[in-house]
């Protein structure tokens, strides 16, 4: 029950693409994430995710749109929807998902996290 | 599954102690709200809370102690622990519950909002 600092938790980790766990609510994770580059495709089948802008800009990608998310801003990725999120420059993201959410979802690969850091 | 911009949604309304629902995911609700003055202590049985300070700072106060949180600071409140959002100055705080959550929890009264409006 104490509270979280989120510029003190992203200080702890510089990789790319694997989300730390930092906080569990009803089911659901709480997750902090630095994405660069180019991300997989994907979908998750049960899971509606959120991706929250704590730092910098990246753009998700959708089959027939693109949606720049700065700062700031979120936007929630339905469950069953295709997304790739592409980041030209390093960004930091929150997520809310639940506790069951896969990384690449459906997209099971070199990416695929199955064991997440709690910070 | 358009992107939310926070501040913008902020601006659009000025009223304290009254969430507004920006986003839905899981079963869980997304709500913005300006906390300013002294809440009701309560409890929520069923569901953990989680507050986000977007812009401002406020107390979190528990029967055992006080937590100051901070803007990009968020605490998480378990399900059954009594607590009180105490905001000496204006602060505007992003709520993750899930939609079955009243404000006021096992207090209902007059700050009790049953009816919240989507933004």
């Amino acid at each position: 029950m104490d509270k979280v600092n989120v510029a003190q938790k992203l200080s702890l980790f510089t990789e790319h693409w694997s989300p730390k766990i930092v906080g569990e609510l009803n089911g659901q994770h709480v997750k902090l994430v630095k994405f660069k580059g180019e991300f997989v495709w994907h979908k998750h089948e049960q899971e509606d995710e959120l991706f929250f802008v704590v730092k910098g800009w990246f753009n998700m990608e959708f089959r027939d749109r693109t949606e720049t998310i700065q700062e700031n801003e979120f936007i929630i990725v339905p469950r069953g929807v295709e997304h790739r999120p592409v980041a030209p420059e390093e960004v930091s993201v929150l997520l809310f998902e639940p506790a069951t959410t896969l990384n690449t979802g459906d997209q099971q690969g070199e990416l695929t996290k199955h064991h997440l850091e709690r910070l």
